[in-house]
């Protein structure tokens, strides 16, 4: 038998060799380092079925050291799920094999990995998805990942770490490839961690193997399946094993000469045909793929099927206008955030694909209700998560539920602590995941904890990301609908900015049946006359914007208020409907407590920008509110000093 | 003396709990559970001299839990440096306490805290910049810190301790405030993390003792001071001790009740009215500080003093014109990264201040030069720091070392990857502290490597954080020129973009004597006749911008090429400079590899934007600018609609 993962084994390897030579670009060092791992953990333990590769209860797989691509190309060719074109395409524009694995973009790959740490993260969260749902429905796999040096050095490894051990997440499975290299070179240059003991410390279960030894690696993930807690197998391994560059830095990336190729070849055994795998061993790889499906199963619950197909309830309009009903006869005067809360705390009874949590912020979120239990070890059909002071491990977390399929994860920090979860944002931004981002305390409306903890470029730079919904709603009306376009948009992650402080509810004519946030900005009052002012404003500001309407119309200035929860929905209208707003000649303002980056596409480059120009400041936020001249007085006089 | 520790905690306590009482917000319940150690802390160990505050010997002291301001605030008015109407005025605009300590505010404190784990991972780069100096100079002093929960839940923790550990920063101590308290509760709901254990697996020294103990936090420290590696106390504390919320999570914010105040004050035996401290009490304080000084000494070596004054070398200017003269005469065409390396090359041996580094990709990112040794535990008298895969701690650190002065850091990573660094970056940005990063691979120019490798929103979110000075120098002498500010700039950080594919060298007409990037944005090509069309552009792109150029004109259309290095130096132009490049009414049209957003402040809202809409792809580079239409003829294109 291990003669023939060998064999197998050495598929991966040339294949991986190959690619990376026709492309002349790519890391071979990881696939020939860690292709025996694979091949035992691929040919003897991994649960998929290549007939359907959507099937639920299959284990994750999960390249988190995503340099290493060729290898699991290598190993989806031989099981199937890509043809051999695609590998000699590695790296080539619209191929399914691009650098680094995307999800979306090839079957196989469960997450787009790349972003050291980013892979184990998720992961997590995709062990953390099917214990939720174990605890309600016939689910049960295993989650495996794959992570090398660097993915361990990132802080957020930690994170997640330290949340799986807590949560005691035993279906998670880590091989580490413990082979000492990085880039750099040695990774004694910058580490000397003993990573067992730091697992051990998280409450792993940890082990330690040859990881060019067969039986070692089947008998360690034997033994990590009986396990209680999640497991990390730290694989010694031999970076670039069997190349001329074995054991150095040289072997992580660029293809390997042709010399090299050939004595490799040589030494194995090898034909000299390149992407050529021996009709023996392509065989025995085939083979496996019956072993992987014999437990194969249907999805027999009806809701849970819902979740899956990302289908919202059928009375899921009924309860929004209910709620907005609601909201629309009580007319709060409150905080955004809690309006978040009022209309979550209904979703989430309805919903129960809603995992809400929070990065230890949870009264201040608003995002934990009464009706909700917290997950924990030993308790996983709760449906909110502590995730501890995490903030990026949090959004890796969501970005692996998501991805795992049957929830909607959405969690809370504050504004200014985006900044934190930022490369798992983008990531869910790229995996076009359903991720719903609760960012409390959304300006200098912080007040006393100050410039730390007060958003100014958080905005503008959260709107620069692709694919990213980012909503300011103004009042409860607004959050309401915001909420309900995030849960409709299910290729998109959503990003919610919510005030800490109380606003006045500004939507008073009924909207009951249109929801006015699907345009990205309209039309919140109008101009009877001539139109001299546009306002936009989001969030907070609106109130500002409000008032100082008042005081302009009463001079007689013609002005309309123009409402803007979301940018990117407003940039994907119809030019007729962009031009109503923006193509005139009004004077343009806009008032946000941020940055102006980004609002001159509006308001023009001699548009004015009411809003911060530096760091806020520690004191009481309506203080603040004037120390930075984001008021109505200073609102009319701009427009008034413009106009005359 | 135990009994006068008592007293002198009491009185950190007593402040604490009136100045948020007065100011109706902050966090009580951490002073009132620290005060112990704190107290022990500055009153029998820590060297200072309110006399000298910027001592450069003094030993440094970090509050990374920075919400326990008052903790802090507290000692620093009983220490002398600052009076009681700052404790009143706690929170309050324009005080030296703000809600967070900030550096540059307030004299004491030594790093801007409050998001959490950054003062730790901060005191990291302290302790080896102390370490790094000396090994040169008469430099020997402790790095103390404080941290939390939170603090060591966060990645950054990890990343910090563990280069730490491998640096073996063994007058590096840190206090851990192990209350089991966080804001949603116990600790455990989140986290069960053995933290000895898991700082024991990166190398370091720990403890742990009773942190209402005076004798035991006494002994802690004396044996932390043997030791040769860092040290981790653990003192287990109650948070909130002596009020009614003692040992609980309400403890951690708010002020307290009066009553809870007033039956305290009966417990303790303290005088009714609030902010008073007993005389004896305060003498016992002001004894302490005659203590503190008595090591005193003085900067005696030149060198040191003008890299403390942050004054660079006389021959400054001529080292950079000889540069000038040297890249102008080979008019290199090759890639920006390769620029920086060329200058930094050079500069580095004149200016010993510079430290270099990276997260991992030395290579990549031409950081380190041959004449640079690397730094390490047995060796601290190099000048280059092997960072590993840690970007965040990276970034934080170089925040440390040039807040503890005599060191100008600077450190490389993907431009992509910048988005680990964020929190750190916004932090050395309001902290006014000059650190230098080196981001390389600056868009799809990265080519293979693919979308998670090819940043498109950074240059965007970058240039929206306030203070921060993002350079995108188009060639070898912009590098050149953009270095020399970013290396003249002391109070702000600079972040260079750099390519990763050879560029044109374009600046082809002699400006030895005139650095042109000090404008922010310049005419690089001049239109002769009447100016139909502007184009501004940015690095790599100026290229393109160029062959644009050379078309247009031979069409007979008069056009000019504004190179714009750095937005926010162009920003700072008076009225008439900026008026000369956008108030006209040409066409313009803006070259970027990135997101629009922020052009249209330049190219106003009808603006011609070339650059990126969506994330990229994994091809060679060349393919992905034909396929994004990043090239000449789409530039000549959309131009010519637009004249037409």
């Amino acid at each position: 038998m291990n003669d023939l993962y060998h064999s197998m084994a050495n598929a991966v390897r040339f294949l991986s060799v190959d690619a990376t030579y026709k492309a002349n670009s790519g890391h071979p060092g990881m696939p020939l380092g860690m292709a025996d791992v694979a091949t035992v953990l691929f040919a003897k333990f991994m649960n998929y079925n290549h007939d359907d590769q959507k099937w639920f209860n299959r284990d994750r797989f999960v390249l988190s050291n995503g340099h290493g691509s060729m290898l699991l190309y290598a190993i989806l060719y031989l099981i199937g799920y890509i043809n051999i074109d695609e590998l000699k395409n590695f790296r080539q524009l619209g191929s399914k094999t691009p650098g680094h694995p995307e999800y979306g973009i090839t079957s196989g790959v469960e997450a787009t990995t790349g972003p050291l740490g980013q892979g184990f993260a998720c992961a997590v969260g995709m062990a953390l998805a099917e214990a939720i749902l174990r605890a309600r429905f016939k689910v049960n796999h295993y989650t495996y990942v794959m992570v090398g040096d660097g993915c361990l050095m990132e802080g957020i490894s930690h994170e997640a770490a330290s949340l799986a051990g807590n949560l005691k997440l035993n279906k998670l499975i880590v091989f580490f490839d413990d082979n000492d290299i990085t880039i750099d070179g040695k990774t004694s240059l910058a580490c000397s961690d003993n990573i067992e003991k730091r697992f051990l410390a998280y409450g792993w279960n940890t082990s330690k193997i040859d990881g060019h030894d067969f039986n070692a690696i089947s008998l360690a993930i034997e033994q990590a399946h009986k396990s209680d807690r999640p497991s990390l197998i730290c694989c010694k391994t031999i970076i670039g094993k069997f190349s001329s560059r074995a054991g150095t830095s040289s072997a992580h990336s660029g293809a390997l000469t042709e010399e090299d190729m050939r004595n490799m070849r040589k030494e194995l055994n090898w034909s000299d045909e390149p992407f050529y795998v021996p009709e023996h061993i392509k065989s025995a790889w085939d083979k496996t793929t019956e072993r992987a499906k014999q437990n194969y199963d249907k999805v027999e619950d009806n809701v849970l099927q819902r979740r899956i197909d990302k289908h919202l309830p059928d009375d899921f309009n009924v309860i929004i206008n209910n709620l907005k009903k609601q909201i629309y006869d009580s007319m709060p005067n409150e905080a955004t955030r809690s309006s978040f809360g009022r209309v979550m705390e209904s979703l989430t009874k309805f919903m129960p694909e809603l995992i809400g949590g929070s990065a230890d912020l949870t009264g201040s979120n608003c995002t934990k209700y009464q009706h909700m239990q917290a997950i924990n070890s030993s308790q996983y059909n709760g449906s909110y998560i502590y995730y501890g002071v995490r903030e990026h491990g949090m959004a890796a977390c969501m970005n692996g539920m998501a991805l795992h399929g049957g929830i909607i994860p959405y969690g809370g920090t504050f504004l200014v602590f985006s900044d934190y979860c930022r490369p798992s944002i983008r990531l869910a931004a790229l995996m076009k995941q359903q991720v719903i981002y609760v960012m409390t305390h959304d300006s200098i409306g912080v007040g006393e904890d100050g410039p730390t903890h007060q958003p100014i470029e958080h905005l503008a730079s959260l709107r620069a990301i692709p694919n990213l919904y980012v909503f300011r709603p103004a009042d409860a009306i607004e959050t309401l609908e915001c909420i309900s376009i995030a849960l409709e948009k299910n290729d998109s992650p959503s990003l919610f900015a919510l005030s800490r402080q109380n606003v006045n509810y500004v939507r008073k004519f009924n909207t009951q049946s249109n929801n006015l946030s699907k345009l990205g900005a309209y039309i919140l009052r109008e101009c009877s006359g001539k139109l001299d002012v546009t306002i936009f404003a989001t969030g907070s500001e609106l109130c500002i914007a409000i008032e100082a309407y008042e005081k302009l119309q009463k001079m007689g200035i013609g002005i309309r208020i123009v409402s803007m929860p979301c940018w990117r929905i407003f940039d994907e209208q119809d030019n007729k409907y962009k031009s109503t707003l923006l193509v005139n000649d009004s004077i343009k303002v806009a008032i946000e407590a941020g940055s102006d980056v980004g609002w001159h596409k509006y308001i023009g480059s001699d548009g004015i920008f009411i809003g911060m120009k530096d760091f806020g400041e520690s004191a009481p936020y309506k203080v603040l509110y004037e120390h930075f001249k984001i008021n109505v007085d200073h609102v009319v006089k701009y427009v008034l000093g413009k106009i005359r």
